[in-house]
């Protein structure tokens, strides 16, 4: 991932996701990647973009609310947050923003 | 920063800076350091969370969308504003958004 993700006029949602990582894999690689690949599948997806050092930051964007609340409650997805609680993340924190005003160049 | 932001009940906002960084510091690690110095001492400021690998994603929480208005008119900001376009960064997108829900462990 080269570039910040191409997105259309707001509104439109985003969820932040922030975490710091527990030590070693655990599966955590492979489940991140299927994620993406099923996310990118659902009604409403717009992009990714994610980055990590000390914390863990990936931001989703999203046509709708409500389109967030589809992929959250996805049986695949269900399973990777209950891993995710339960051996990947020392802790984390989820927002869900409209995003309002867009800019760049 | 071994963690994620720790911020209020929503509603309250976020800045999502996704960047692409040029070759070469040019100056950029000392004002990245001082821009979040004095982004934390102006009202509003509720907290920052970076991260960067082949894109950078920088997050800034604010109270009010005028606390964020104020912090981009800010003189010394303006001028590293400046400085990023013309010389710290490829690409980079600023998404202003309304943080509606948090939850996270």
């Amino acid at each position: 991932m080269a570039a910040p993700a191409t997105t259309p006029k707001p509104p439109y949602y985003a969820v932040i996701f922030t975490s710091v990582r527990s030590d070693g894999d655990n599966g955590y690689d492979a489940t991140a990647e299927r994620m993406l690949e099923l996310a990118s599948q659902q009604p409403g997806f717009l992009g990714f973009e994610t980055a990590r050092q000390e914390i863990g930051i990936s931001v989703s964007y999203w046509a709708t609310a409500d389109a967030i609340k589809h992929w959250k409650a996805n049986a695949e997805h269900l399973a990777a947050q209950q891993r995710g609680k339960d051996a990947w993340y020392k802790c984390y924190r989820v927002r869900v923003c409209r995003v309002e005003r867009e800019y760049g160049q």
